[in-house]
């Protein structure tokens, strides 16, 4: 379960053009360049390192989805104020703080294709950095002067921290059921997509059942990212593409591929899974075989098909707004993210 | 430069009666008992590990300074709301997440006498549960509704975070000038005091120079606590006494009576210094020889001369204050945090 974005995300399909992603990017392009002034301005310090590996993180390829629904939800609302910039910026530093204490509790090497920020600075500046980063992020909301947007933040900060620990405790353990799995897959990653989303939307002032919307909609698209993460990292076709799977395998996380495959498996397979996730005792040839058992069960199809119900959960949560280009985009971000798989 | 807390932070004196500290918690008591029951309600979480791990540190026999600092200041300021419960609650989060962080990255075992909760349950959920308490204290901030006390608040958690980048950076480097020292200790220790004592003056809603006063008392009483308790960490007394010293020396932090002693001594005591701080090799005998020469040096004098300083500062901030039992109890502690060395 390592984050969306450990492996590049959203990308540019060749058969479709511009991604929906890139499509939303276009879409609030100014204020994106706003936000990303903002960021680099604000991760900024007298203590060299601090920026220094903030930017080695945050200058690294990510798409920028998080803040990106922040500032779709506030142009949705027709805003016409700067908070939604402070907010896209301080929604960036938390994930990106998040990030940083990830890959030290994961001892993590690679970060989107990069080696790791703990892994060049060491584990203490990444636990000091991400404080500063978090720190940094409630100083940015709080000079949006919204108590209710400071309420979501926090809120989805302590959450996702909640989650965190969750799933720490639910590495090498074949005994985590689905629900608990998604209750982690609820606060770690959902609950930042539904409070970045829904922070842009309050922030615009428009009421009625929009910020709610919003809310699910992010809620929704959160879940439907991991989920398909979490089915990519077993997938020998990304395999075949040359891009790294894996990675949840050899930390031993139990997520839903694994906890389907295990579900469903005969005595043999089961002695596999025992040895390789509970006991951690892995060999080369390991990971082959959990993505041909992963595959032959049908649990690869199984998470793909519960991402598609999430995605269409976020596209439906659209459906009390006007038709328009961002609506669209987001709507076609949700299929996409579940067709990249494909 | 280990923090205040760690050698037991003040304690009764046998000559002196009932320490300040012990005075200023029974003119505050009912708040600090509401405090306490805050501080339980809110470390909870249905993840067991958290409120666990939290008590671990929380309920460890600390002193409760800043969390009381505040409500002094809220009692001074005739305020008769709640939200000082709540500002009192995050303050003791943020130093409770700072000290987790802390211990993890110092890789400390003991911390106020017990073992420490990166030892116990490992650095990830130390990490993870520090996240999560400083959230929840932000949670706190933001029900009080007040703007200007969030405004403080973040701001001094990320100059916290700064403060100890600072301070990694500067173990093992003899190059360390004193004003640097200084810098860090502002930073990492004298801006939370600052704070707390601050945010209680603002939520009182009693303006005039009466918030500034508290600030400045908190910021100078803090540079106060921490000089004293970088001295200690040198004190052949405190030793004698069974009381743990050279925790400082052990993780090659460059303190106050380091800079003083370098900066004094011989080229034989140069290389005793080049060779432990900065090349960090230690054999069991060394302690005793750097205790010997921090003393002869007067380095150990002079760090106390200068806390000395602060704490007069101290007092003199509090000069526009009528006369009370609190006035006198906050002038009292910052007399005894000096005096509790001798």
């Amino acid at each position: 379960m390592a984050n969306t974005e450990a492996r590049g995300g959203v990308k540019t399909s060749p058969d479709l053009g511009i991604s929906p992603v890139e499509r939303l990017h276009a879409l609030v392009a100014a204020d994106m360049d706003a936000t990303d002034k903002l960021i680099h301005e604000r991760m900024g310090s007298a203590v060299a390192m601090i920026p220094d590996l903030a930017k080695h993180l945050i200058d690294s390829g990510g798409k920028r989805l998080r803040p990106m629904l922040t500032l779709a939800a506030a142009k949705l609302g027709a805003y016409d104020g700067h908070a939604h910039i402070n907010l896209a910026a301080a929604v960036e530093f938390i994930h990106t703080a998040t990030l940083l204490h990830d890959d030290v509790v994961d001892a993590s090497t690679l970060r989107r294709g990069k080696v790791a920020a703990n892994i060049v600075w060491g584990n203490k500046p990444s636990v000091l950095v991400g404080d500063y980063l978090f720190s940094r992020a409630f100083q940015l909301m709080v000079e949006t002067e919204s108590l209710t947007v400071l309420d979501i933040l926090s809120g989805a900060a302590a959450i996702i921290a909640e989650g965190e620990v969750m799933q720490m405790k639910s590495a090498n353990n074949l005994g985590v059921t689905e629900q608990e799995y998604l209750k982690v897959v609820k606060a770690k990653t959902a609950a930042l997509f539904a409070a970045a989303a829904e922070s842009g939307a309050v922030v615009s002032g428009r009421g009625g059942d929009f910020p709610a919307a919003l809310s699910r909609y992010g809620h929704n698209l959160g879940i439907a990212f991991q989920l398909v993460d979490d089915a990519l990292d077993y997938s020998g076709r990304q395999a075949l593409m040359g891009k790294s799977v894996g990675d949840d395998f050899r930390e031993a996380k139990v997520t839903l591929p694994v906890i389907l495959a295990y579900s469903r498996a005969d005595p043999q397979a089961r002695h596999f899974w025992k040895r390789s996730i509970e006991a951690g005792q892995q060999s080369e040839s390991d990971l082959e075989r959990a993505i041909t058992l992963v595959e032959e069960t049908g649990a690869i199809r199984e998470t793909m098909a519960r991402a598609r119900h999430y995605a269409n959960e976020a596209c439906s949560a659209l459906s009390v707004l006007a038709p328009s280009e961002i609506r669209t985009a987001l709507s076609d971000i949700a299929d996409f993210c579940v067709e990249r798989a494909y």
